[in-house]
């Protein structure tokens, strides 16, 4: 009976892992429980996740390549801006409400180990790469790509904080996208003398 | 005669650890082989070190709390972009011609090992939240400090590569003030429709 089940062996370690690392702590939990709690065993586990970290991080993975078709795909004359918000719309796909739930237990699990910490940072830079390397098969400059991608995650993780945090259920691309307005916003402060760090203005 | 030494333990453990990693690659290296590269146990080695991977950032250390002091001590009027300078030239005295040396060699090994490159992600951004916490401190709010915290550690990164490229041995905060600059010019990118990515203006 397991092998009509096989298509969602990895959705399933998912969810048995998330499960125990909220039940048991995740530094007490093993990959062998895992398996078992999904009704699989170990070697199952290892095809699809090459650690027991690995199997908290398969969105971001799905995330990189979203990310990047999608600014492949921007109509040839979209603006770094247009790029990114073409980006954070086709996320939405990935960015449901059940994952919405699952996000907020996967950061209070993260939260509370340093390696766990370190896994999702890379993660989040090979996110950054795929939009760099996106943007530079566009024709964008070098620095100019990567300031982009740095502050498409910065508005990215700062949308998902809203997205978590919101009562209202809006899609996600909406607060990826005012996340970005809101940063665009505050990117004057770095042109000489315009915003003095303690409010006064420095003209 | 070892007590003699015993000041510089820190400095022999990095030192040994480096020569170490660049002869027989980081995975191949044992901390008893550090500590007795440096005439030193074991004991003394995880006295000043966590793990293995953190002899190789113990420089990361020292610079969150450099720019942290830095952005702090700060003129009261000034702007985030002179506060981000101000960090910049405080790091000088880590950011030494013997340290340019050792980077080198370091970049080679982290590029090694995918653990190496996430605790340096791990160190990166314990130096943004260094950033953005003195920021914050200065009344910036919270979106403009998360904004500069990213933007500053992207200039200091680009610093460091053409620190390194770089032939005539400039002092680091040339490398990271003139990087800020670059990323500051554009920043016009993100304002909308301004500049599409095929290069035409957006007009």
């Amino acid at each position: 009976m397991v092998s009509r089940w096989a298509p969602d062996a990895r959705e399933r370690l998912e969810t048995a892992a998330l499960e125990l690392f909220v039940e048991h702590g995740y530094e007490e939990t093993t990959v062998a429980q895992i398996a078992d709690r999904a009704g699989l065993n170990r070697a199952t586990y290892f095809r699809h996740f090459a650690d027991k970290r690995e199997v908290l991080f398969g969105g971001e993975d799905v995330l990189a390549g979203l990310f990047g078709d999608a600014i492949r795909a921007a109509p040839p004359d979209a603006t770094l801006t247009e790029c990114l918000q073409a980006a954070f719309a086709a996320t939405e796909v990935a960015m449901t409400p059940q994952q919405r739930a699952k996000a907020t237990r996967r950061v209070l699990v993260v939260a509370t180990n340093s390696e766990l910490q370190e896994r999702g940072l890379l993660k989040h830079a090979r996110i950054a790469r795929s939009i760099n390397a996106a943007l530079r098969e566009r024709g964008v400059d070098a620095l100019t790509a990567r300031l982009g991608a740095e502050v498409g995650m910065l508005a990215f993780t700062i949308g998902v904080e809203r997205w978590m945090e919101s009562d209202h259920h809006e899609p996600f691309p909406l607060h990826a996208e005012a996340a970005l307005r809101d940063l665009q916003a505050r990117t004057v402060a770095f042109e000489p003398g315009s915003v003095r760090t303690d409010g006064s203005d420095g003209f």
